[in-house]
């Protein structure tokens, strides 16, 4: 059976809709998807509220799962072993609530392929899908780039734009 | 330069040490290692305690430090690239303890080199030292195992019995 490791944050978790809600509730200002292209969150709002909004609780626990991703991903665990990979130990109060979310919205996936790391350059598995090119430049198996406003010029890698195209990549 | 991945409980924190502690406590039992030769906590005790212990608040965050751990620690992670990697996933609440375990006894390990897992076998590194057989029957480096009341009766893996001899194999 093939394993793929796949992401959390603006892959399985609209967290860049997270982030423009927050910009807009917190800050009063309006970002758009397209206002992001090529850039991180930091680009375009000040620095220290991204990272203090990451360090906050519940910034992590009600985002908005990503369209199809339910249905693809209960597919994806009969055919594959599925992991989830998140980048995720470099804020300690995400992880509960990571846990959690993915409890309510992935119930069919058991702790034990849930893995929270800093580097994912040491995770083995035959494919990896996730939206940071530092994620996908070390990986060993095959990377797979998932659409997300920062990494839209990126032209090094097998892209997916949605669930969809996950499923007719895999299913 | 050559990557070790180390698990916490009962490698880098006393956490049988802490069973047998809640176990007096809270039950009024007496338990001493020897009593855990060969057995597992729910094998001396009952198992739904454990149980509860292991998702209770502060079960993980006070565990005392295994000797020479923090010395030989800090001397492995200026020759080799470590990663601390603790089955952790199951116990939602010991996400955050752990990480700020880590923080007070390993200030010097960043949270880049931090794993929370469930599985382990999908984890790449030249060295494994943990205390449980199957997290190091199905590891694709070298296994290591770190002697703990439990495995006292294993034969089949190079065994340090303490962080002595971890520096004597590796510095």
């Amino acid at each position: 059976m093939q394993r793929i490791a796949i992401d959390m944050d603006d892959v399985l978790a609209d967290t860049t809709g997270r982030f423009i809600e927050y910009a807009y509730t917190r800050l009063g200002k309006k970002i758009k998807p397209v206002d992001l292209h090529g850039k991180n969150w930091a680009e375009v709002t000040e620095y220290e509220h991204v990272r203090n909004w990451l360090f906050e609780d519940n910034f992590f626990r009600n985002i908005k799962v990503m369209a199809d991703s339910q249905d693809v991903m209960k597919k994806l665990c009969e055919k594959y072993e599925v992991f989830i990979v998140s980048a995720a130990t470099e804020f300690p109060n995400s992880l509960k609530e990571k846990i959690d979310w993915l409890d309510e919205f992935f119930p069919f996936i058991s702790w034990k392929y849930i893995v929270f790391c800093g580097h994912k350059y040491m995770i083995q598995a035959d494919y990896l899908i996730d939206d940071h090119e530092r994620n996908l430049v070390s990986f060993t198996g095959k990377p797979i780039l998932f659409s997300a406003p920062h990494n839209i010029h990126l032209q090094a890698f097998t892209r997916v734009n949605n669930w969809q195209e996950i499923a007719s990549m895999f299913l």
